[in-house]
């Protein structure tokens, strides 16, 4: 199966990135960790993306708050899919990072995921490698059914402490 | 290959939708268009979304504006990559429609492109696609090619207008 | 009487729902609290909602976060009024949940109350309830010249220490 | 059954006042259409909402734009449901309606609709009014079958014309 | 001279009222303080506000939260100057409060602060009063040249630790 | 009876101003008009705004738009009460020039009122020079009396119109 | 004296970089322009600036819309001062290009002006490279010279029309 | 070498300057840090910036927050580079404080940085100043080594930690 290369732009931004580490874990896909910022690392950005493909990355997940470009600027060296994690950084509230990520010009697109939102990265790029995984597909079917539960079970819980 | 199954939560949405038809025709790539609304057609919506894996259908597009939970309902309903597209209607400049698109809980993912973004949506989708289909994925990187050459043959034309 | 059914699409909800759960007591209105989430449980939401008129149900209170789909989701499936509570969550203030929850489309409407409006939630369904119910229609005359006086002796207050 | 007491702040409003007009001329309940100001006749205002419990009113719709207080000054007049309209002016794109007329205090509760949500606004009084007759409760399922039916011819149409 | 009347909507908004009080006790002006809430005691607060001129208020300062209506409210019964102070609440930052106080309809105008503005709106209450008081002319005339003294000050002092 | 002077950035901000100075000239109030810019002519700015008090002037109007410094820039140069126009530019639907006009520091108000406020900064320039003029006084309680009629006189052609 | 570099993202931001070419032309500045994009011609992105100081550039202009990462992409490949537009698009009246351009994180600034700021991104430049071009400063001193009485003579003029 | 004049609107700003001092430095350039007030200092602020050209300044950082007029101000008075830092306060999240300083009409602009950003003023300063000093030239590149090589050791880090 091809691995998950994800990126952030900032080492403040590991929070968000483990879930999205704990995410491809619980999943049993594989990834590596790096941290390349399009401003201050470009080439090495550039590297890493335009030979992901051949190094047989199937997705790429790129978390960066503020004027988020790195998604954009991975985007801009592959036509694998990346998605975009927009930080919540010290002001804003995440609004510049989330723009700055989701308004991507016509012809290079950014999978944007909520802001912060570091499970639902690895959640995205797990369905996009099932889609020729079947066995990941399966677990991707067992895990909603797991989420499905565990609401169904706080349900109950709720249940029998206001609904008498 | 695996088809693209679009959606749009109205008709106001078709010249949208009509940028992702063109990109998905010059592609080559097979799909299906239908309008549901997550509102107005919810089991319609849900019978479409839950049966598309096995219906030959790779990732689902939709597209829908204001409130627009079109996406997250798709995506409630189906482990395929999902991609939503935010459209702008007549007031809040689109503003509604990305952050209820985008702003997903954790568990049910949506992958969202620009306001407006039709072209885009349809682009990514063909990028998840091409991750099994090697012709698809050189015909990406193809257009990419062209684009940069258009973008090349525009600065050629402003270098001769401007810079004598 | 119709019963409330209050549902939120998260635990993390409940000290909002628990003001409403404590209007609802102070005003004697029988009640149901639920987890059902639009997008974890989708089936059971529905169920629930559809079933929900001829279960005694008279109004159904939806409370989320984020892109909050819950109120909109339970609108799309019962023509009972459908009163919706955006959530703050860790990003956007609340501006996100807001317009979620507001900006439904012509023929499904939600009644939206204020941000983290737990209280006002259950007050509103009263005042709906209330229509037909001369007894409550009373309490909630009642409650509001209670309010009245409170606001007046915390008037009386102020003007005893700033006003000599 | 109870009329549906509409207010509008100005006759600016008059377009989005028509659609709610229309839905409640479609559905067969009665109703009055005012010009009322909370700034320019607040007197008339409050008097008209103090009696409106007793002269037949079931539900108030009230719309109104800019610093939009004419729905919450409604609200603090009566303990009938009050339903507010936020209308779009020139500048803001109708953001200082929605947050002047949403973001209530705890006590004085107004169900508001999307911004110029005039036909929505008609259909929540409607279904509030038919949780005591029978009658308009079946009119209100009909139209939803209708406006599923709508969507699902358009959705026929639109798959002959791209589903080949 | 004139009083000025400072109305808060609730009591959550002391600490900001106080700023307005100390302003008004540093410039020997007199002022009443009050509690009075445009949706839960509106008749108070008209009344309040009908009778300010005859009872030699010549401002009048009101201080709210969220929708924040009880300027406008203030406005709607006198024709007297109403300084409006926009109150940050738990959610949205003070933005619907400001949009709420200021975007006023024409014919009823709010003179509007910053958010949380005590302090000044005390100040342009003793800006409108000393057109016809030219003692307390002099006082505005000489706090600013204070004002320029401590700002001068801190120069001074910045100067000492930062330029050698 | 004291003049106001209207001050404008930019001679684009005419028609709004054309409203300050229609309702001056109905109300029988002298005033200046000046297009004064808070940067291309500060010296001009101080100059007008220093010597304003001594000049008859009792009010200043400033309408600007963008980073609207214009008001502030003038309330720095007189204790004279300053009343800020912020006015819609052709980006950012006026927020710009809100936030730039109303969030002053402490120590310097400016009375904002609406975007593109025109008539309602003429009316509160009126509704302050009214404080030491019983004429004018008289004058903005009939002004307000028919603008109630004229209100009264929309409902009751609607109510002709709508309720039979 | 060093040159200015104009880059824009598209074409269709040719009528803003328009003003900054005039505005360049009337201050006798050299200045040569170009389309790169950020994500479609990243390389020719790169090379262009990386060798901009060498190549007698004192200064680059870069002009974007949506996401606008142009600005910053140049910043990262050269330590010569740059210069940000962001420019309007379609949806969101220009905010998501202001945040995109001007929240750049720390180690690579990038000089924003306003939304379609074109004639003021050259006046910036032409301010920079006064530092070191007396006659260029003169000029500069002289232009604001002329807006002064151009501000001056549109005073006179609505003197002539309004003040009798 | 031209010096850098620093001011603050306020002394709560000193935290974001320190950033820049120590930024500068670090550069080994020449600076002074002053506290002056657009509104509470404007004649202070205007002879400051008048005699900065003459006084060896070569550019102007500025920062203010809430309506941030101080870097307009300063720019108003000088033709040298006036760099604005919008510094948040307690409401808005810095967003007030942006626009203001952003916003600035044709012919005074203003090279605005991130909100609270004192390094990257500095550092932008840094980047004019070495238009004309090769030393210092040499440092921004040198920093911009170290930066990058400061990047690619936590990328190591992180790769050892999560890349087995």
């Amino acid at each position: 199966m091809k691995k998950v290369g994800i990126i952030m732009g900032s080492d403040s931004d590991l929070p968000i990135i483990q879930k999205s580490v704990d995410m491809l874990d619980s999943l049993g896909i594989e990834y590596t960790v790096h941290i390349f910022s399009a401003h201050r690392t470009p080439e090495e950005t550039a590297e890493f993306t335009k030979s992901a493909k051949e190094n047989g990355y199937g997705v790429i997940i790129a978390a960066a708050g503020m004027a988020a470009h790195l998604a954009g600027a991975v985007a801009a060296n592959t036509t694998l899919p990346v998605i975009g994690i927009p930080c919540k950084s010290s002001v804003l509230e995440g609004m510049d990072a989330l723009l700055s990520t989701v308004q991507m010009p016509s012809g290079i697109p950014v999978a944007t995921v909520a802001i912060n939102g570091g499970a639902n990265a690895a959640l995205l790029a797990a369905q996009i490698l099932a889609l020729s995984d079947d066995e990941l597909s399966e677990k991707l079917v067992n895990m909603r059914e797991n989420n499905k539960k565990s609401v169904l079970e706080k349900d109950a819980k709720i249940c029998a402490q206001f609904n008498k």
